[in-house]
């Protein structure tokens, strides 16, 4: 497993790589590698003849009140996680490499981006458009998988690989969970133990969506309102957002008469935790 | 020479091109071409094994009052010219192909953008940006060629392969001119025969600033007042800006004191005419 930390010799292998016919999947992610990440790699293994996965914590995806500095980063334990799972490249850029002096290109996608995070955490996925075209534009992948934990996320990057005609797949796999329900996420790390419990009102939130759904209630206020009175039961929970979206403009529905998500935002002690449930698929929980 | 329409059969062209390892060139267009395009191909021939232009008249960089209904188009006569530059395919996509229902992403650079022609035609550089994004997706080149008779425009576009880390060289190639020095230009096709000799105040007027430069003069309002009276002598003119700019930030200079551009955009009775000159260049009028 080779760490290349520079543009050129990255883009240098990866042009290597695609002349000699061979496949590259990208796994992007910002480090703290959890199992959510490792099943993301897992499936990029299986489907490429060249893993990269590249692992930078992204200043411009971040808010200025956001939690950038205190980030939690582990690059050693990282690699070895990579490395179990057959990862052929780290991509570990500087700040300074992926923005020096005079930056001053962003990529925007407008519609799906409105809603949700869109709207609390503005900016953010500018942030996220930005550095994904780079990071498209130095790996070369073919392929390249996101968790649909961040669904929102993944919906705005296949929406700016179509619009923009970047000639690869984009595939989002179902979230990892851990065995009582709680979404993988590298946040969870700042969890304290009293807020632990808490943070399975998300997913027990969700589930019950799951079953007023399956019970044919197709209402989204009534759905919302039941997650909103259960989750608000549990202590040093702050909702930021309940939503039921279409699952293509990510624009609010009111029944549920199309493909739709329900997706949430609660802040939890000090982190925020997001997660979602598109109607109809499974939830193992 | 092969006329390609869909973006999935120009990618899949390009891409066996490129696995062959063959070096693409692209020449982006909008059609209507001229001595100018033929040199930016010529250029683009001799440094490629397959050269792709692309001609579109991409509707997003024009503003709502702006010529894209009366822009000239002439496909007939551009297959022509173009196979007599031994062009290996023209890219001639659709509005429908390029900008399909639900179309949402655009792409900004932020600072060369602000001056000059991003303030008189508000969008017109993120239309620029945005479909050259895409146009560098779907025909995969090595190498693309721009004139500098857009200054700004080659600017911005080297600005947003920097950036955005796109792995292809972007090549400016001079102002190709009239015998009498009127820079060529699709537009100058809608010039009436009084108002063709006004349109030779551009140039004239950059030959001023350049003699006054090399006769030691480095005030950059003293230079843009004897251009403003210049191009004032001569009816049917309007100017809309006469700037001079660092080469490199596109912010205007007060004092010539590094590598500076003279750009201006003057209406001569319809059409908005535009030219520069690079201090220190050669200027052959």
């Amino acid at each position: 497993m080779r760490v290349i930390e520079t543009v050129r010799e990255m883009q240098a292998f990866s042009e290597s790589v695609r002349m000699e016919g061979k496949r590259i999947a990208l796994v992007p992610t910002m480090g703290y590698l959890h199992e959510g990440h490792l099943s993301l790699m897992k499936e990029g293994r299986k489907r490429s003849d060249c893993l990269i996965i590249s692992i930078y914590v992204n200043p411009t995806q971040f808010g200025p009140s956001e939690d950038l500095d205190k980030y939690p980063r582990d690059f050693v334990r990282d690699e070895k996680l990579a490395m179990n799972e057959g990862v052929d490249v780290i991509f570990y850029p500087s700040n300074q490499e992926m923005y020096p002096d005079n930056y001053q290109t962003y990529v925007n996608v407008e519609g799906v981006t409105n809603n949700l995070c869109g709207l609390s955490r503005p900016g953010h996925f500018q942030g996220v458009t930005t550095v994904c075209a780079k990071l498209f534009n130095i790996t070369k992948p073919h392929l390249t998988v996101f968790g649909k934990k961040d669904f929102q996320q993944y919906v705005t990057i296949k929406r700016m690989v179509a619009d923009l005609n970047m000639d690869l797949e984009v595939l989002g796999l179902a979230t990892v969970r851990e065995s009582d329900g709680l979404a993988m996420s590298s946040r969870n790390t700042y969890l304290k133990q009293d807020e632990r419990e808490s943070a399975l009102s998300l997913s027990r939130s969700l589930k019950r969506a799951k079953e007023l759904y399956e019970g044919g209630e197709r209402n989204a206020a009534t759905i919302i309102d039941e997650m909103r009175a259960l989750i608000e039961g549990y202590p040093h929970t702050a909702i930021d957002y309940i939503k039921i979206c279409d699952t293509l403009t990510m624009n609010d529905v009111e029944t549920l008469d199309r493909e739709s998500v329900v997706a949430l935002a609660v802040r939890v002690g000090l982190p925020r935790l997001i997660d979602n449930y598109v109607f109809g698929d499974s939830l193992e929980l």
